[in-house]
């Protein structure tokens, strides 16, 4: 379906409410957004008598009656174990900070039909309007009879590790923070495929993070899951380490798990002799730092727009450079994950989405690239349709492999 | 699109929890339930690269930007303004009652998909798994910035009277229990009809409900609006009326407003030379109460599936019967109203639903049947397709009339 290129100025002088319209008001971007992006849509025809008393009453009642006997038939006679609820508070949305629920609307809808374009899955945007721990989890408790499994988005830390310990031990259904999970999949693949071409294991890396936010602790736990010789995570104030008296819980906890090499001091101070480089911080590294990281270096720089290093520098180091865009090689994109992961763990009804399950899907998605492995290519591209099939069947096999599938 | 006759049995035997399936595993309703009716749909193309960076980032930033600088403009570049939240507590599903959340979710799926298919409205089935009024309106307030309305569904009374209050006291979308509001404004347009036929202003006629629940409260409410003469409301225990001491707070307010003829008594005693029945109480009424009621009496017996009076009794002594039931003539189906008024309400970012609007909604239902009305006839098909056109277009005039319209 083509995008209408429409004015949204076409409206703005019908009510007094209604709000002038942005000034870049022939911008595509927000001609695409006109009407919002997506729909329902009915499965089964509304056509006529017959039809409605079968969808609707009186036939849906004895549909309802056996579920109400029977509470797992809900999975086969609702959308439930194929929608996903895509849960916000607004607070950390894109590069754009605490935006608020409704703000944040626009990037939930995008990844409502990323979940059904790459994934077919069903997904509905709910920001909600509160930020308060206890608030969020009590309104996703209550609402989940509706839901297959619930994707946290954009919740800021370290609120966001809170929620999703909690909601996951109250749900018997996936509770996927993908801000922390996704991302840390997407870099394990390509960081798998960038040590095998330049023919090193994971064991043999030691690796620095910049950024402890949700993304960095995610992708330090998965390295180490995973087998990494070492990685160190900084914040703004140097490596996380048991050193420092000023980190948060979860900071604490990081230093308790990464760090075998006992670093302190600055980020260019852990990148001395570093394999890998991780960025998820959006600050800057200068090249004087890069420089001096081990050879064949990995660097992954992918703050968004505006990546810690260009990736043109990090060339003059590194055996394999990656980001977070898509106009460079090697595009560490969510979209190589969620759909693929929610697809599998709701195709056998998992109860949740285990370290396994995580790491299989890395495993599958760094498998796709195969013998097309080069220094631009340590990571399929999103719009290659093997990717999806390959992490739901990776996913669906590691829940059933951990007992956490139901069929 | 066909439905497939599947047997449920199919995967019964995947997994230790999957449950077993229904007897009637070949039943036409359980094979069209299969899977849910219901699906997300993009309408904007995500093939490659350019697609997604419009739809996604970094092209969704400015739109997220633009609404947090102006939060009324996310009617126009979200579908907020064409999606309703279909709330339950799965307390009062049917002629079921209370059977929890997941099992009332397939009604919810097809309230979901008639809004679609009559009214062009998007919804999205929430069923909660909390049924304490705080807990449901906390639950609903905090999701409201996803949605553009909310429709209140199966909530038990007396509950679903404070909750839809309290709501609409707090949100600024519209809030509307079908159960109530849809009823009555499919009541009032097939009784202002009726009384055309038979020659009589609503003002003329005294009309008895039986039944003080959800419907028999807005049914009350809506005819005194709409100029009856008088209307009697019976529960159990006969006419609610000022001299009983056994009312709930939501009866002892039915008794303030209905009954100026200061009847008492049973069911029975009110019928005596009443002009109207309308039962919405799932009880029955014997042929001699019909017997001893006014000539050229309207006898609505609509519930389901068993009229409280057989309609081929009821003709005996009635110039016009109606029943909830699509298997006779005069069916009452709030299909006929929630989607015009939704559609209606949003259309023009309705901040309520007013008396005024389903006032408006039952005249221009009645309407519609034109120069077809006949005593077969006072209501149209829910298949007329000029039904929710008519409908939708008066409510949105009656927002503009009464001041609620923001565009």
């Amino acid at each position: 379906m083509a995008a209408e290129i429409v004015n949204p100025r076409s409206d703005s002088n019908t009510g007094a409410d209604a709000g002038s319209a942005p000034d870049d008001a022939f911008d595509p971007a927000f001609a695409l957004h006109r009407g919002g992006k997506m729909a329902i849509q009915a499965t089964v025809p509304v056509r006529d008598k017959d039809d409605l008393s079968l969808a609707y009453t009186p036939g849906v009642a004895k549909v309802c009656s056996a579920i109400a006997e029977q509470p797992e038939l809900v999975h086969d006679y609702t959308w439930k174990s194929q929608v996903v609820a895509v849960v916000t508070d607004g607070t950390a949305v894109l590069g754009l900070g605490d935006i608020g629920p409704e703000a944040s609307l626009p990037v939930m809808e995008g990844k409502a039909i990323l979940f059904k374009q790459f994934g077919g899955v069903d997904a509905v945007p709910i920001a909600l309007a509160t930020t308060d721990t206890d608030e969020i989890i009590e309104t996703v408790v209550r609402m989940a009879p509706s839901f297959g499994g619930v994707n946290l988005e954009d919740i800021s830390a370290p609120r966001c590790f809170e929620i999703e310990r909690r909601l996951q031990e109250r749900l018997d259904i996936p509770v996927f923070h993908d801000d922390q999970h996704g991302t840390a999949v997407v870099t394990l693949a390509a960081l798998r495929n960038a040590a095998k071409l330049t023919d090193r294991s994971l064991g043999q890396l030691r690796a620095v993070i910049s950024g402890a936010g949700a993304a960095g602790v995610a992708i330090a736990k998965i390295l180490i899951e995973a087998g990494i010789g070492d990685v160190a995570v900084c914040d703004r104030k140097g490596v996380v380490s048991t050193d420092r008296s000023d980190l948060t819980d979860v900071k604490r906890e990081v230093a308790g798990f990464t760090n075998k090499g006992r670093l302190t001091g600055s980020l260019e101070d852990a990148l001395d002799g570093a394999d890998v480089f991780i960025g998820v911080s959006g600050g800057t590294v200068p090249e004087e730092a890069v420089a001096k990281m081990a050879k064949d270096s990995l660097i992954f720089a992918m703050a968004n727009p505006t990546p810690e290093i260009h990736p043109d520098v990090a060339h003059k180091y590194a055996a394999v450079v990656a980001t977070g865009r898509s106009d460079f090689p090697n595009q560490i994109n969510n979209v190589l994950a969620f759909p693929g992961i929610f697809a599998g763990a709701m195709q056998v009804r998992a109860s949740r989405i285990t370290e396994g399950m995580k790491l299989a899907a890395a495993e599958a998605l760094a498998a796709v690239v195969a013998d097309e492995l080069s220094a631009d290519r340590v990571i399929p591209s999103p719009f290659d349709e093997r990717v999806a099939p390959a992490v739901t069947a990776a996913v669906a096999a590691a829940a059933r492999a951990e007992g956490v599938a139901r069929r």
